[in-house]
Protein backbone atom coordinates (compact mmCIF):
# COMPACT_ATOMS: atom_id res chain seq x y z
CA UNK A 1 0.00 0.00 0.00
CA UNK A 2 1.55 3.51 -0.97
CA UNK A 3 1.82 6.00 1.75
CA UNK A 4 -0.25 9.08 1.78
CA UNK A 5 1.12 12.30 1.82
CA UNK A 6 -0.38 15.83 2.17
CA UNK A 7 1.23 18.64 0.00
CA UNK A 8 2.34 22.04 0.83
CA UNK A 9 -0.99 23.20 0.24
CA UNK A 10 -3.29 20.40 1.53
CA UNK A 11 -1.01 20.70 4.71
CA UNK A 12 -1.44 24.37 5.18
CA UNK A 13 -5.54 24.02 4.71
CA UNK A 14 -5.35 21.01 7.34
CA UNK A 15 -3.21 23.29 9.33
CA UNK A 16 -5.91 25.81 9.26
CA UNK A 17 -9.04 23.33 9.52
CA UNK A 18 -7.50 22.02 13.00
CA UNK A 19 -7.91 25.33 14.01
CA UNK A 20 -11.16 26.84 13.10
CA UNK A 21 -13.69 24.25 12.64
CA UNK A 22 -11.29 21.58 14.56
CA UNK A 23 -10.72 24.19 17.55
CA UNK A 24 -7.39 23.77 18.05
CA UNK A 25 -4.79 26.49 19.50
CA UNK A 26 -1.89 26.97 17.83
CA UNK A 27 -0.09 27.24 21.55
CA UNK A 28 -1.63 23.68 21.68
CA UNK A 29 -0.98 21.91 18.12
CA UNK A 30 2.95 23.35 18.67
CA UNK A 31 3.19 21.90 22.15
CA UNK A 32 1.81 18.69 20.56
CA UNK A 33 4.63 18.71 17.94
CA UNK A 34 7.32 19.95 19.40
CA UNK A 35 6.82 16.82 21.91
CA UNK A 36 6.24 14.75 19.25
CA UNK A 37 10.28 16.37 18.23
CA UNK A 38 11.94 15.86 21.68
CA UNK A 39 10.54 12.24 21.27
CA UNK A 40 12.00 11.15 18.05
CA UNK A 41 15.35 12.72 19.12
CA UNK A 42 15.29 10.90 22.40
CA UNK A 43 14.83 7.70 20.32
CA UNK A 44 17.03 8.51 17.67
CA UNK A 45 19.72 9.43 20.01
CA UNK A 46 19.42 9.00 23.95
CA UNK A 47 21.05 11.10 26.29
CA UNK A 48 23.41 9.04 27.16
CA UNK A 49 24.86 8.84 23.68
CA UNK A 50 25.51 12.58 23.88
CA UNK A 51 23.40 15.23 25.75
CA UNK A 52 24.46 18.34 23.79
CA UNK A 53 21.64 19.06 21.13
CA UNK A 54 21.81 21.84 18.43
CA UNK A 55 18.43 23.12 17.73
CA UNK A 56 18.01 25.49 14.13
CA UNK A 57 14.90 27.38 14.54
CA UNK A 58 14.01 29.52 11.30
CA UNK A 59 10.68 32.24 11.91
CA UNK A 60 8.14 30.07 11.08
CA UNK A 61 5.91 28.03 12.92
CA UNK A 62 8.72 25.14 11.99
CA UNK A 63 11.20 27.13 14.55
CA UNK A 64 8.60 27.72 16.52
CA UNK A 65 8.24 23.68 17.06
CA UNK A 66 12.01 23.52 17.65
CA UNK A 67 11.18 25.96 20.20
CA UNK A 68 9.25 23.60 22.45
CA UNK A 69 11.39 20.61 21.36
CA UNK A 70 13.78 22.34 23.28
CA UNK A 71 12.38 22.27 26.43
CA UNK A 72 10.87 19.08 26.46
CA UNK A 73 15.03 18.17 25.57
CA UNK A 74 16.25 20.09 29.08
CA UNK A 75 13.41 18.22 30.85
CA UNK A 76 14.75 14.58 29.50
CA UNK A 77 18.41 15.28 30.22
CA UNK A 78 19.46 17.04 27.47
CA UNK A 79 22.08 20.79 27.20
CA UNK A 80 19.96 22.22 24.05
CA UNK A 81 21.80 24.77 22.47
CA UNK A 82 19.31 27.46 20.17
CA UNK A 83 19.95 28.91 16.94
CA UNK A 84 17.01 31.32 16.12
CA UNK A 85 18.31 34.50 14.36
CA UNK A 86 15.58 35.71 12.91
CA UNK A 87 13.83 36.61 15.90
CA UNK A 88 10.19 38.03 15.88
CA UNK A 89 8.07 39.87 17.69
CA UNK A 90 5.21 37.19 17.71
CA UNK A 91 4.04 36.78 21.04
CA UNK A 92 4.04 33.42 20.46
CA UNK A 93 7.48 32.98 20.16
CA UNK A 94 8.40 35.50 22.38
CA UNK A 95 6.70 33.29 24.84
CA UNK A 96 8.24 29.74 24.12
CA UNK A 97 11.76 31.79 23.84
CA UNK A 98 10.97 33.11 27.74
CA UNK A 99 10.26 29.76 28.75
CA UNK A 100 13.77 28.68 27.63
CA UNK A 101 15.74 31.87 29.24
CA UNK A 102 14.23 30.27 32.69
CA UNK A 103 15.73 26.76 32.05
CA UNK A 104 18.66 28.76 31.26
CA UNK A 105 18.80 27.25 27.71
CA UNK A 106 21.71 29.69 25.62
CA UNK A 107 21.42 31.48 22.51
CA UNK A 108 23.58 31.17 20.32
CA UNK A 109 24.40 33.55 17.14
CA UNK A 110 27.52 31.44 15.60
CA UNK A 111 26.05 28.25 13.77
CA UNK A 112 29.45 27.27 12.59
CA UNK A 113 31.32 26.89 15.13
CA UNK A 114 28.23 25.44 17.82
CA UNK A 115 27.90 22.59 15.06
CA UNK A 116 31.18 21.27 15.81
CA UNK A 117 30.54 21.25 19.41
CA UNK A 118 27.31 19.31 19.50
CA UNK A 119 26.37 15.65 19.41
CA UNK A 120 23.28 15.89 17.36
CA UNK A 121 21.04 18.58 15.40
CA UNK A 122 17.57 19.38 15.38
CA UNK A 123 16.69 21.21 11.84
CA UNK A 124 13.54 23.26 12.42
CA UNK A 125 14.40 26.11 10.00
CA UNK A 126 11.96 25.26 7.32
CA UNK A 127 8.82 23.45 7.35
CA UNK A 128 5.98 22.62 4.84
CA UNK A 129 5.12 26.13 3.86
CA UNK A 130 8.77 26.82 2.19
CA UNK A 131 9.16 27.53 -1.48
CA UNK A 132 11.94 29.54 -3.54
CA UNK A 133 15.52 30.14 -2.51
CA UNK A 134 17.02 30.23 1.11
CA UNK A 135 17.60 33.65 2.54
CA UNK A 136 20.45 34.48 4.69
CA UNK A 137 21.63 33.69 7.05
CA UNK A 138 20.42 30.34 6.11
CA UNK A 139 22.41 29.37 3.10
CA UNK A 140 25.71 29.00 5.41
CA UNK A 141 23.53 27.54 7.84
CA UNK A 142 22.16 24.61 5.89
CA UNK A 143 26.02 24.24 4.22
CA UNK A 144 27.23 23.56 7.84
CA UNK A 145 24.70 20.93 8.24
CA UNK A 146 25.04 19.47 5.35
CA UNK A 147 28.89 18.98 5.33
CA UNK A 148 28.94 17.99 9.12
CA UNK A 149 29.60 14.32 10.32
CA UNK A 150 26.82 15.05 13.43
CA UNK A 151 23.66 13.13 13.29
CA UNK A 152 20.27 15.82 12.15
CA UNK A 153 17.02 15.00 12.58
CA UNK A 154 15.03 17.59 10.37
CA UNK A 155 11.50 18.70 10.95
CA UNK A 156 9.10 18.50 8.79
CA UNK A 157 11.52 18.59 5.49
CA UNK A 158 15.19 18.46 5.16
CA UNK A 159 15.50 22.52 5.07
CA UNK A 160 15.43 23.67 1.73
CA UNK A 161 14.52 20.77 0.01
CA UNK A 162 11.42 21.32 -2.29
CA UNK A 163 8.10 19.82 -0.10
CA UNK A 164 6.80 17.98 -3.49
CA UNK A 165 10.06 18.07 -5.57
CA UNK A 166 12.63 16.80 -2.88
CA UNK A 167 15.99 17.62 -2.73
CA UNK A 168 17.45 20.48 -4.88
CA UNK A 169 19.40 19.95 -7.81
CA UNK A 170 21.90 23.37 -7.03
CA UNK A 171 21.98 25.95 -4.32
CA UNK A 172 23.12 25.77 -0.28
CA UNK A 173 20.43 22.33 0.09
CA UNK A 174 22.17 20.50 -3.02
CA UNK A 175 23.37 16.77 -1.23
CA UNK A 176 22.02 17.68 2.13
CA UNK A 177 20.54 14.54 3.29
CA UNK A 178 19.92 14.46 6.84
CA UNK A 179 20.06 10.99 8.90
CA UNK A 180 16.41 11.37 9.82
CA UNK A 181 13.15 13.16 9.38
CA UNK A 182 10.12 13.89 11.57
CA UNK A 183 6.71 14.54 9.49
CA UNK A 184 4.30 16.23 11.57
CA UNK A 185 0.56 15.12 11.09
CA UNK A 186 1.67 13.27 7.87
CA UNK A 187 4.35 12.79 5.81
CA UNK A 188 4.87 15.10 2.55
CA UNK A 189 5.61 14.28 -0.98
CA UNK A 190 9.64 14.84 -0.71
CA UNK A 191 9.57 11.61 1.72
CA UNK A 192 9.63 9.49 -1.61
CA UNK A 193 13.64 10.63 -1.74
CA UNK A 194 14.19 10.69 1.59
CA UNK A 195 16.58 7.59 2.62
CA UNK A 196 17.32 8.11 6.37
CA UNK A 197 15.29 6.91 9.25
CA UNK A 198 11.59 8.09 9.15
CA UNK A 199 9.33 8.91 12.04
CA UNK A 200 5.27 10.51 11.96
CA UNK A 201 4.37 12.85 14.94
CA UNK A 202 1.39 15.10 15.71
CA UNK A 203 -0.77 12.79 17.47
CA UNK A 204 -4.22 15.14 17.19
CA UNK A 205 -5.52 13.96 13.73
CA UNK A 206 -9.24 12.76 13.81
CA UNK A 207 -10.69 9.77 11.90
CA UNK A 208 -12.90 12.18 9.86
CA UNK A 209 -10.03 14.51 8.90
CA UNK A 210 -7.83 11.66 7.83
CA UNK A 211 -10.39 10.50 5.65
CA UNK A 212 -11.15 14.45 4.40
CA UNK A 213 -7.24 15.29 3.69
CA UNK A 214 -7.21 11.03 2.60
CA UNK A 215 -4.61 9.81 4.77
CA UNK A 216 -3.45 6.88 6.95
CA UNK A 217 -3.86 7.10 10.38
CA UNK A 218 -0.23 6.80 12.09
CA UNK A 219 0.44 3.24 13.52
CA UNK A 220 0.99 5.15 16.77
CA UNK A 221 1.98 2.38 19.83
CA UNK A 222 0.62 2.89 23.33
CA UNK A 223 1.30 6.44 24.64
CA UNK A 224 4.25 7.30 22.07
CA UNK A 225 3.78 10.68 20.59
CA UNK A 226 5.68 9.47 17.77
CA UNK A 227 6.14 6.38 15.33
CA UNK A 228 9.03 5.19 13.01
CA UNK A 229 7.93 4.32 9.23
CA UNK A 230 9.15 2.00 6.98
CA UNK A 231 11.43 3.44 4.47
CA UNK A 232 12.54 2.89 0.89
CA UNK A 233 11.07 -0.04 -0.81
CA UNK A 234 9.13 -1.59 2.37
CA UNK A 235 6.67 1.44 2.01
CA UNK A 236 5.43 1.05 -1.75
CA UNK B 1 13.51 12.90 53.28
CA UNK B 2 9.90 14.25 53.91
CA UNK B 3 7.62 15.31 50.69
CA UNK B 4 7.43 18.97 49.94
CA UNK B 5 4.07 20.26 49.52
CA UNK B 6 2.10 22.86 47.61
CA UNK B 7 -1.10 24.56 49.50
CA UNK B 8 -3.70 25.61 48.07
CA UNK B 9 -2.47 29.12 48.36
CA UNK B 10 1.04 28.33 46.69
CA UNK B 11 -0.15 26.10 44.05
CA UNK B 12 -2.55 29.14 42.79
CA UNK B 13 0.79 31.37 42.98
CA UNK B 14 2.75 28.81 41.26
CA UNK B 15 0.38 28.67 38.40
CA UNK B 16 -0.27 32.34 38.29
CA UNK B 17 3.71 33.18 38.20
CA UNK B 18 3.78 30.19 35.02
CA UNK B 19 1.39 32.21 33.47
CA UNK B 20 2.99 35.40 33.98
CA UNK B 21 6.51 35.80 34.15
CA UNK B 22 6.67 32.16 33.01
CA UNK B 23 5.28 33.02 29.76
CA UNK B 24 3.35 30.06 29.54
CA UNK B 25 -0.55 30.02 28.19
CA UNK B 26 -2.84 28.08 29.80
CA UNK B 27 -4.05 26.53 26.64
CA UNK B 28 0.19 24.87 26.96
CA UNK B 29 -0.03 23.98 30.61
CA UNK B 30 -3.29 22.39 30.06
CA UNK B 31 -2.61 20.40 27.77
CA UNK B 32 0.66 18.73 29.28
CA UNK B 33 -1.20 18.82 32.81
CA UNK B 34 -3.87 16.44 30.92
CA UNK B 35 -1.43 14.75 28.89
CA UNK B 36 -0.13 13.16 32.13
CA UNK B 37 -3.28 11.89 33.25
CA UNK B 38 -3.66 10.05 30.53
CA UNK B 39 0.00 8.53 30.64
CA UNK B 40 -1.30 7.74 34.40
CA UNK B 41 -4.11 5.86 33.30
CA UNK B 42 -2.04 3.81 30.54
CA UNK B 43 0.07 2.59 33.75
CA UNK B 44 -2.38 2.37 35.49
CA UNK B 45 -4.92 0.24 33.52
CA UNK B 46 -3.76 -0.17 29.95
CA UNK B 47 -6.29 -0.55 27.91
CA UNK B 48 -6.16 -3.79 27.27
CA UNK B 49 -7.96 -4.63 30.91
CA UNK B 50 -10.80 -2.59 29.52
CA UNK B 51 -10.89 0.45 27.91
CA UNK B 52 -14.27 2.43 28.45
CA UNK B 53 -12.96 5.26 31.00
CA UNK B 54 -15.62 7.53 32.67
CA UNK B 55 -14.23 11.12 32.70
CA UNK B 56 -15.89 13.09 35.51
CA UNK B 57 -14.91 16.86 34.68
CA UNK B 58 -15.91 20.18 36.93
CA UNK B 59 -16.39 23.24 36.00
CA UNK B 60 -12.60 24.40 36.27
CA UNK B 61 -9.32 23.77 35.48
CA UNK B 62 -9.47 20.20 37.27
CA UNK B 63 -12.31 19.78 34.81
CA UNK B 64 -10.16 20.84 31.92
CA UNK B 65 -7.70 18.85 32.80
CA UNK B 66 -10.32 15.96 32.45
CA UNK B 67 -11.27 16.80 28.99
CA UNK B 68 -7.59 16.93 27.59
CA UNK B 69 -6.66 13.90 29.16
CA UNK B 70 -9.87 12.42 27.41
CA UNK B 71 -8.28 13.24 23.86
CA UNK B 72 -5.11 11.31 24.37
CA UNK B 73 -6.85 8.22 25.74
CA UNK B 74 -8.78 8.38 22.39
CA UNK B 75 -5.54 8.18 20.76
CA UNK B 76 -4.13 5.56 22.81
CA UNK B 77 -7.28 3.08 22.05
CA UNK B 78 -9.44 4.50 24.83
CA UNK B 79 -13.43 4.79 24.69
CA UNK B 80 -13.66 7.41 26.84
CA UNK B 81 -17.54 8.77 27.75
CA UNK B 82 -17.65 12.44 29.08
CA UNK B 83 -19.54 13.83 32.40
CA UNK B 84 -18.81 17.33 32.70
CA UNK B 85 -22.39 18.49 33.84
CA UNK B 86 -21.23 22.25 34.78
CA UNK B 87 -20.19 23.91 31.18
CA UNK B 88 -18.96 27.40 31.30
CA UNK B 89 -19.52 29.84 28.05
CA UNK B 90 -15.46 30.20 28.47
CA UNK B 91 -13.83 29.92 24.57
CA UNK B 92 -11.06 27.50 26.00
CA UNK B 93 -13.41 25.04 27.58
CA UNK B 94 -15.71 24.77 24.04
CA UNK B 95 -12.46 24.47 22.04
CA UNK B 96 -11.56 21.54 24.20
CA UNK B 97 -15.17 19.72 24.26
CA UNK B 98 -15.15 20.77 20.46
CA UNK B 99 -12.15 18.56 19.54
CA UNK B 100 -13.26 15.35 21.65
CA UNK B 101 -16.91 15.87 19.41
CA UNK B 102 -14.96 15.43 16.43
CA UNK B 103 -13.79 12.57 17.48
CA UNK B 104 -17.02 11.24 18.85
CA UNK B 105 -16.26 11.39 22.27
CA UNK B 106 -20.13 10.54 24.19
CA UNK B 107 -21.07 13.00 26.84
CA UNK B 108 -23.83 11.96 29.34
CA UNK B 109 -25.61 13.48 31.70
CA UNK B 110 -26.23 10.38 33.58
CA UNK B 111 -23.17 9.46 35.86
CA UNK B 112 -24.94 6.58 38.06
CA UNK B 113 -25.54 4.77 34.77
CA UNK B 114 -22.41 5.30 33.05
CA UNK B 115 -20.42 4.29 35.94
CA UNK B 116 -21.87 0.73 35.92
CA UNK B 117 -21.38 0.52 32.52
CA UNK B 118 -17.06 1.77 32.48
CA UNK B 119 -13.77 0.03 33.30
CA UNK B 120 -12.20 3.12 34.78
CA UNK B 121 -12.90 6.45 36.26
CA UNK B 122 -10.96 9.77 36.16
CA UNK B 123 -12.55 12.32 38.63
CA UNK B 124 -11.52 15.56 37.40
CA UNK B 125 -14.15 17.59 39.10
CA UNK B 126 -12.45 20.00 42.24
CA UNK B 127 -8.87 20.57 42.14
CA UNK B 128 -6.14 22.35 44.34
CA UNK B 129 -8.67 25.46 44.73
CA UNK B 130 -11.34 23.84 45.63
CA UNK B 131 -13.05 24.34 49.02
CA UNK B 132 -15.79 24.40 51.48
CA UNK B 133 -18.90 22.61 50.62
CA UNK B 134 -19.36 20.37 47.08
CA UNK B 135 -22.29 22.00 45.42
CA UNK B 136 -25.03 20.88 43.10
CA UNK B 137 -24.65 18.09 41.35
CA UNK B 138 -21.78 16.95 42.63
CA UNK B 139 -22.68 15.13 45.90
CA UNK B 140 -24.33 12.31 44.11
CA UNK B 141 -21.37 11.44 42.19
CA UNK B 142 -18.89 11.94 44.68
CA UNK B 143 -21.04 9.47 46.69
CA UNK B 144 -21.18 6.79 43.14
CA UNK B 145 -17.38 7.31 43.11
CA UNK B 146 -17.08 6.27 46.85
CA UNK B 147 -19.38 3.75 46.34
CA UNK B 148 -18.36 2.04 42.94
CA UNK B 149 -16.45 -0.80 42.85
CA UNK B 150 -14.46 0.49 39.45
CA UNK B 151 -11.04 1.94 39.87
CA UNK B 152 -10.66 5.48 40.15
CA UNK B 153 -8.15 7.97 39.22
CA UNK B 154 -8.20 11.37 40.77
CA UNK B 155 -6.92 14.38 39.50
CA UNK B 156 -4.93 16.55 41.41
CA UNK B 157 -7.21 15.71 44.78
CA UNK B 158 -9.85 13.50 45.40
CA UNK B 159 -12.75 15.80 44.94
CA UNK B 160 -14.77 17.11 48.03
CA UNK B 161 -11.29 16.18 50.20
CA UNK B 162 -9.48 19.14 51.85
CA UNK B 163 -6.41 20.29 49.88
CA UNK B 164 -4.58 21.11 53.41
CA UNK B 165 -6.34 18.58 55.92
CA UNK B 166 -7.55 16.09 53.70
CA UNK B 167 -10.25 13.72 53.93
CA UNK B 168 -13.54 15.43 54.56
CA UNK B 169 -15.10 14.09 58.18
CA UNK B 170 -18.55 14.71 57.05
CA UNK B 171 -20.73 15.29 53.54
CA UNK B 172 -20.44 13.19 50.35
CA UNK B 173 -16.81 12.67 50.24
CA UNK B 174 -16.61 11.09 53.81
CA UNK B 175 -15.10 7.96 53.01
CA UNK B 176 -13.99 8.35 49.66
CA UNK B 177 -10.54 6.90 48.81
CA UNK B 178 -9.69 6.58 44.78
CA UNK B 179 -7.31 4.06 43.82
CA UNK B 180 -4.85 6.45 42.51
CA UNK B 181 -3.89 10.17 42.66
CA UNK B 182 -2.17 12.10 40.18
CA UNK B 183 -0.63 15.44 41.49
CA UNK B 184 0.01 17.93 39.06
CA UNK B 185 3.24 20.08 39.38
CA UNK B 186 3.43 19.38 43.06
CA UNK B 187 1.94 16.97 45.84
CA UNK B 188 -0.64 18.82 47.86
CA UNK B 189 -0.56 18.35 51.75
CA UNK B 190 -3.52 15.75 50.91
CA UNK B 191 -1.21 12.93 49.84
CA UNK B 192 -0.42 13.02 53.67
CA UNK B 193 -4.06 10.89 53.86
CA UNK B 194 -3.60 9.09 50.43
CA UNK B 195 -3.26 5.13 50.97
CA UNK B 196 -3.35 4.73 47.35
CA UNK B 197 -0.89 4.64 44.27
CA UNK B 198 0.59 8.59 43.67
CA UNK B 199 1.93 9.75 40.94
CA UNK B 200 3.30 13.70 39.68
CA UNK B 201 2.86 14.63 36.41
CA UNK B 202 3.16 18.10 34.85
CA UNK B 203 6.74 18.26 33.49
CA UNK B 204 7.52 21.93 33.10
CA UNK B 205 8.75 22.58 36.06
CA UNK B 206 12.22 24.89 36.12
CA UNK B 207 15.15 24.28 38.53
CA UNK B 208 14.36 28.13 39.52
CA UNK B 209 10.56 27.82 40.20
CA UNK B 210 11.24 24.66 42.19
CA UNK B 211 13.51 26.58 44.59
CA UNK B 212 11.41 29.52 44.61
CA UNK B 213 8.67 27.43 46.00
CA UNK B 214 10.61 24.81 47.58
CA UNK B 215 9.94 22.16 45.86
CA UNK B 216 11.83 18.83 44.74
CA UNK B 217 12.45 18.52 41.28
CA UNK B 218 10.20 15.06 40.79
CA UNK B 219 11.99 12.31 39.43
CA UNK B 220 10.71 11.92 36.14
CA UNK B 221 12.54 9.25 33.62
CA UNK B 222 13.39 9.36 30.27
CA UNK B 223 10.39 10.97 28.07
CA UNK B 224 7.94 10.25 30.29
CA UNK B 225 5.46 13.18 31.24
CA UNK B 226 4.23 11.37 34.62
CA UNK B 227 6.69 9.44 37.99
CA UNK B 228 5.19 7.09 40.64
CA UNK B 229 5.73 8.28 44.22
CA UNK B 230 6.67 5.83 47.17
CA UNK B 231 3.66 5.68 49.33
CA UNK B 232 3.03 6.01 53.13
CA UNK B 233 5.82 5.32 55.31
CA UNK B 234 8.68 5.12 52.40
CA UNK B 235 8.34 8.75 51.75
CA UNK B 236 8.80 9.87 55.22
Amino acid sequence: MAMKYLTSKTAAALDQELMSTGAFSIDQLMELAGLSVSQAVFKLHPPQKGNRVLVACGPGNNGGDGLVAARHLWHYGYKPTMYFPKQTKNELYARLRQQLNDLKIPFTEDFQSSITQTDYVVDAIFGFSFSGEVREPFPAVIQALRDSKVPVLAVDAPSSWNIEDGPPSDGPGKGYNPDALISLTAPKPLVKWFKGRHFVGGRFLSEDMAKKYDLDMPPYQGIDQVVEMPVGEERL
